[in-house]
């Protein structure tokens, strides 16, 4: 890998040698730029330099530390060498847009500055329209820079007519004098100073809604649904929590930590009553790294297909966590429960959200899963090493690994065993899966079972479709996971739409065989074939019972687009050469 | 169902009328051969109407007994009631076919008969060659009865060229007193007095092997390994052992009950012989109805792909029984070990079989499986409620449920508890899933992991490949199952190479979740859409986490042809009305 890409920086470097004079001043402005590379960025340049190193670690990718930023700054060092070597060649190749942003009025502008509203900075998303950014007060046009930002455009493109502060909470190392020096360089204005958040309506069910990521794409803003775009979501492997999707049915209920109960109906009638202070306090407490996935993942691509019913979630309706808490069995055992392996009850959860009638969520797992030590199911009260957020059940919720989403209930306010599944409409009467000719009139929810384990799936995260790639190489990136800890033991990449295939690396957190909860991040570097123009590239993953994504969405149509998860395909353009 | 074959029988009966005289003189012939379906045969003439009844039974399918004969006479008494409306009409169809028997010689062949070799039988296989068969020393041709045998043309044709014996301890009922005499009139020879078993060569190490049935398509000699045609496994739900599919890697040692001695090596070097009757007396027996299945099953659809290494199978390496012996963890207790639902150890088999440098077979699981008491791994001493037999496993073999056939060790000599897999070739070098990019060049056995649960697989039993079907309906039948007890939710069918979808009926044991071993039956009867010559038949199944097929096997290819379970297809072609 390190081979092809010193390849393109000798080809990007030449340009070099050919400027003279003011050129060659606008390199060392260029570099001087480029210094905000020198303390470590998100992601170098696309395609540039960067080891294969997920940006949030866990303990054991290998030689990483669990600090983001140490990351960060074993990355800047990586960097710091290679400009050493000559970074500033790697920048010649922006020398024609830096000139003109050296020539652009914005530079000039002496203040005092214009004053715009938001709503104002938001119609400025596109070259077209010049892109505007806020930071505080301050508004930039940074349309200059977008392809000066060392982590691409791409990605400095997502906070496009919006604040740039969620997207430097994420990628804290934005967070420096230098870089806010440079930023400076393209103000021109400020937010009108009456510029507040829009008070709350009082008769919104949604309105103490939390805030949320603005690079987040939105399905459904009322019950929130939101995912990811996938060139983050495939850059994480342990998702930050402010990128993990979010998939609420109703209100985000508003719990006091202090009087929070979750009650916890025993046998014989007796119900265990707990405090957030009596889970942590009175039980061991447990981690474990695992994806969750909404059964409508990639319903998009089944919508393609034929309408279904359902939020058009793209690839991003999935995501990893290391999630800190209780064992449930701890929780059931202290409630005078024992583990039955042949039991056919199960263990029903119902969350603090209700809607207006005061139906609360609900769902439901088997109780020999429950009380399984190999299960792992927890009851969680931390995400990624801070308190669980609102958006993700605060105070507790239920994480069953290697299940679907859905009966992972949040906001959990009670848990009793029956000799029935949930009543929940959400585990009676949604959530399954029905044949490709079943249609609303034929649909019988008691024929199918409730989705729990769910199939192995996979998707490409980057290139995104319709990019434009180089025509030497091409790097692709995705994520790869398969239910009921049936970690996954290869994935296969494809450039000629299945015809051939090359299998990708992997790299994920070591799991046991039969508690692989964590998705596996994958990447493949391979050469272009000469001549082509397009390229149509596509994965398969393949889980440790070899059980296989099917070829194609049509056969697993269903009227609910749930289960999608078939090979996926991603089109490109290859750059002319 | 019973509409259609309504509607078929009143078809067929339209000939009667048209007969007379001498013409109506041979129905009553016929009808007086068809009393052989008065008493119960294992299946009505293709196409007619029988109730979808599996032909061995078990306790769970609804309202039929644990007996098969009990099955037989029920099944006897439905035809019995057909045929006092109008069997005669329903037979009429075959006047033609009667008559032309009516008038062969055979009917008249006085005696003494002459005398033929079984090989001289052999050669007439075929209603070209016509169609001889033996029973004890008497020599038949049946060619003229074919049409007339109400269990089907296809099913006699199994026995041609052989004896009768194999098929009629199948199938118990032909062997009554009028079924002896109805194939008396076809006799046309007897066998020649020295005709005897030849006397197997003392130096051939598969000398000693146990005789099978006929039936059976035998992919290898020596190791044996063969299969059941589909038509036949399709019908049982518990695989009769003389069809159960055998798949040996070495000679089938012969074993001495009484001195028979399993070895498990215990913790800290203490070592556990158990005879026999140890096993049958110190330790509770317990049953599990399982479906085992061998890794190649299918394997020919993807050597058609490109040629890879391995037996060629077909549709039939995987087969059901009841299996009775003790806990596998019962016995590990005993040796000493306790549960360790984190150990990443793993427990080693070892078989009584061996190659001629001494070399056995061997294979392992995980000890958490070996040890859970949800997943009821077995050592087994019986098989449908009788004996092992040789060819699986006598005196005692693993029965590991989900788990692909090569770790269900047979002849078991012993056990022992490592932290590494078997060192056995067979775990480490062979049974593995690679990528169809990987070659006998690239491959590296250590990069993927042993196969053990199996994915989700499916295939049809009935028609067979290349039939001719009614141009009214279809019945299509098979089978379908999946590893690590995930049992199988529904099975797809379509009949138009999978544009459209129907949803088949199944049939099976009630299995508790996750522990749905054995395989359901299925079958779909639909109308063939008008003005259809030919008929691309499929089938797919999806299982408990929801897990399907690939659509095609391509894209599964891998060198060894393992985990062939794509879509399985079927060809065949419609009568012309």
């Amino acid at each position: 890998m390190g081979g092809a890409y010193g390849l393109r920086r000798s080809e990007t470097g030449r340009c070099l040698p050919q400027l003279a004079g003011a050129a060659a001043m606008l390199l060392i402005r260029t570099a001087a730029r480029s210094c905000w590379a020198l303390q470590g960025i998100p992601r170098v340049a696309a395609g540039a330099c960067t080891p294969w190193t997920p940006t949030h670690t866990h303990g054991t990718w290998s030689g990483s530390s669990h600090s983001g930023r140490s990351s960060w700054r074993r990355r800047a060092t990586a960097v710091g060498a290679l400009l050493g070597l000559g970074t500033a060649l790697a920048y010649g190749g922006h020398c024609q847009q830096t000139a003109k942003a050296e020539s652009s009025p914005q530079d000039t502008v002496p203040g005092p500055f214009p004053l715009y509203t938001r709503e104002e900075v938001g119609r400025h998303r596109s070259p077209e329209q010049r892109v505007w950014v806020t930071h505080g007060r301050e508004v930039f046009d940074i349309t200059d820079f977008l392809d000066l930002h060392p982590g691409g455009r791409s990605k400095i493109l997502l906070a496009a007519g919006g604040a740039l502060e969620p997207f430097w909470a994420l990628y804290a190392v934005h967070n420096q004098a230098h870089v806010r020096d440079l930023l400076r360089e393209y103000k021109v204005g400020e937010l009108h100073p009456e510029e507040l958040a829009a008070p709350a309506a009082a008769d919104d069910p949604y309105a103490g809604d939390p805030p949320r990521h603005p690079a987040l794409h939105v399905n459904s803003l009322k019950p929130f649904n939101a995912e990811p775009p996938g060139e983050l979501l495939g850059e994480h492997f342990l998702t930050p929590p402010e990128l993990f999707f979010k998939r609420n049915h109703l209100p985000v209920p508003h719990v006091d930590p202090d009087a929070y109960c979750l009650k916890v109906e025993g046998p014989g009638g007796r119900t265990l009553s707990l405090s957030l202070q009596d889970l942590q306090h009175r039980f061991p407490k447990h981690e474990v790294t695992a994806t969750l996935q909404c059964a409508g993942n990639r319903r998009s691509e089944m919508s393609r297909v034929r309408p279904v019913k359902g939020l058009d979630w793209g690839i991003g309706a999935i995501s990893t966590a290391r999630w800190g808490g209780v064992w449930l069995r701890d929780v059931l055992a202290d409630a005078g429960f024992a583990e039955e392996p042949e039991s056919q009850r199960h263990v029903c959860f119902e969350g603090l959200d209700q809607d207006l009638t005061g139906t609360a969520y609900g769902a439901s797992i088997p109780f020999y899963q429950a009380m399984s030590a190999r299960a792992d199911v927890l009851l969680a009260y931390e995400m990624n090493g801070a308190v669980l957020p609102r958006d993700h059940g605060f105070p507790l919720r239920v994480v069953v690994p290697g299940t679907v989403g859905a009966r992972n209930v949040k906001w959990l306010g009670r848990i009793w065993v029956s000799t029935e599944e949930s009543p929940s409409h959400w585990q009676r009467n949604d959530y399954k899966g029905f044949s490709p000719g079943v249609d609303w009139d034929t649909v019988d929810y008691t024929t199918a079972p409730a989705i729990q384990e769910l199939p192995v799936t996979s998707a490409i995260t980057d290139p995104p479709p319709g990019a434009t790639v180089a025509s030497s190489e091409v790097t692709v990136k995705g994520y790869a996971w398969s239910g009921g800890g049936r970690g996954v033991v290869r994935v296969d990449v494809s450039l000629d739409g299945g015809h051939t295939w090359q299998v990708a690396e992997m790299q994920g957190e070591q799991q046991p065989p039969g508690q692989a909860w964590a998705w596996k991040l994958w990447q493949l570097t391979a050469p272009v074939p000469p001549g082509t123009t397009e390229l149509d590239i596509v994965c398969k993953a393949v889980d440790a019972s070899y059980n296989v994504q099917p070829d194609t969405v049509g056969p697993i149509w269903n009227l609910r687009g749930v289960l999608s998860h078939a090979w996926h395909h991603v089109r490109v353009t290859v750059a002319e050469e």
